[in-house]
């Protein structure tokens, strides 16, 4: 609803927007622009130049953002950030696992505020449920099972004593079950992981996290383009958080 | 409505339902069901067994996830769990002392936004203003003169430079006031203190409200069961964020 | 929505109240109060005493309140600040060039949310688009290029290699632009800046903003009001993560 406010002020053809948006434009009247300022931004750098940045592809941007979004537990625009997100390639079924994955890595009520509005643009497209990820896939990713051992070794080490239950959920629910799931390659799922980190200001995870995601393939030049991007969804503070963990992850793996 | 959606994609009978939610069934078409995968975690993971291990009664269960939702503003599904917390055995006037002691935790407008979805939850119950906490109770609860004085000593050395209005209002209005309020009894109000700091990701407070609420008997398998509930609700990196610093609370206190 | 409730509820006169709630007033019933501790301490405490303190002035506090809204994503109750905000005298153009300011230092997002709330106040007080910013101001501040070069030199030192976007966009979209559009004064755009950094926790970038602020004009008493202003906005917690901070400002300040 707020990118289409803000295109149709800019001038945007009603043709070139959603049916819904359409048609809410034609039954009322252009509300006021409170900030022209930011219109513009909004239109120029952010969707102009930021989005157009060939560094990170749109399909990519189309994920880090809902995952921002959701991350931030923002519904606001989340309908046609998920709209443009479809329309540079994402799957459905790889924004349906995106909320999946979310819900443990950003809060259960993260995923279930975004579940209606995707819901909605899901219907507006005629996408349906048999193009949702299985609930037990049959062809899970392989596990490195040397690499998981140890990670849970050293988990269970550290913490056992402190809560067993969240111990043993975090083995069996996300590393021998969720990050196997194949609906989000191993990167996009990290990529999304690595976003919502940063959107929600947990730098202090962001080192695992980002590590692995280049592991998985994500680019360096395909981070640093995410922070600049996030710069805008998360804020420019957590950004300065993020840069020097991320520094350290970068010079860390240069080494 | 969130959690309702979910049970009757699930299948649960209509009549298991609050009555404003079966109207709700009724009414329209079910929604989509964007993720499967996170429809079936909330019922058989969430519901079925984080809900039902016995380590937290389901009552304290209905007070930490109240007090994480409305510590991270989120008002879906909070009429839900509102609801599962009364049918739990938590009393109306605990959950209005609830909101009031996170209007000074959370920050006042996530109270206030969470006021009338609970104002609902009570009227369609019958819960009246009878029930609520007095504003000026005539039995407030002993304070500790000689350990709030230290407390107090300690704050205005170290900050009464700073903000002198911060630190009399924290003497003044939380623990010569709100504190000592009876409708939550001490444990609880410690309970829902640390559910709001972990969800929230205020690591630098949990030492000592932890603490605090280990003095006002909450145990460690309630403390290690609530981290691995609030895992869901607040999402894994807070709770990652919480474990290192519950952990040095456990071990001092072992000691 | 939210103080309105609360004021009813303490018997104001309705007529007080702005025209649109007062129709929402007598067109349905008053809903219940579910923490009347929490409606008087809204009445005397917060709206009574600490609005009231002439420390921070009102119209500072409007500002400030605003950016704590905004940047904690609550749209509820935002409209009756936007509104006690104005009826201190802060501008329309400053309301705006506020939120304008947050996009980039709370999320574009919390902007977005934000926008046709502020839009329904003005329209409903009869603030037109001409009472808003430019967005090529002609009068842009003067910048201190000296300083700049310096920051910038920093910045890119430090962060060039991990994100050169983030750097570039940082000097060209936040120094060189934002903080000299005139709409508001340096020392009201810190000031928003410091609290929206209050209120989102982001404690590692207080120092630097908080001195920037002070440098423009914000007194030592007016900073001190703040925190005790925001303990309520923002909850206890941030403003105890965000008083150690403050406390090695000033002391380096004092030196």
């Amino acid at each position: 609803m707020t990118i289409i406010r803000t295109l149709a002020a800019a001038g945007v053809a009603a043709a070139a927007m959603p049916a819904g948006a359409q048609e809410a434009r034609t039954s009322m009247e252009p509300p006021m622009t409170v900030s022209p300022a930011l219109d513009r931004a909004t239109r120029d750098t952010l969707l102009g130049e930021v989005w157009q940045d060939e560094q990170l592809s749109q399909r990519d941007r189309g994920l880090v953002t809902i995952a921002a979004l959701v991350a931030r537990n923002q519904t606001a625009g989340l309908d046609e950030y998920v709209g443009r997100a479809l329309d540079a390639g994402v799957e459905p079924s790889e924004i349906s696992e995106t909320l999946y994955h979310l819900a443990y890595y950003a809060g259960w009520q993260n995923a279930m505020a975004a579940e209606p509005v995707v819901a909605e643009v899901f219907a507006s497209r005629d996408i349906g449920a048999d193009a949702m990820p299985a609930v037990d896939p049959s062809d899970m990713l392989p596990l490195d099972d040397e690499a998981e051992a140890q990670r849970q070794s050293n988990v269970q080490s550290q913490y056992g004593d402190v809560s067993q239950g969240v111990v043993n959920a975090t083995e069996q629910l996300l590393f021998r079950d969720l990050w196997l799931r194949p609906a989000l390659a191993a990167r996009d799922r990290s990529m999304v992981t690595v976003a919502a980190l940063i959107a929600g200001g947990h730098t202090e995870q962001i080192t695992f996290h980002l590590g692995r995601a280049m592991d998985n393939g994500l680019t360096k030049p395909e981070a640093s383009a995410m922070l600049h991007h996030l710069a805008f969804y998360a804020g420019w503070p957590n950004i300065f958080s993020a840069m020097p963990v991320a520094k350290d992850v970068f010079e860390s793996r240069a080494n």
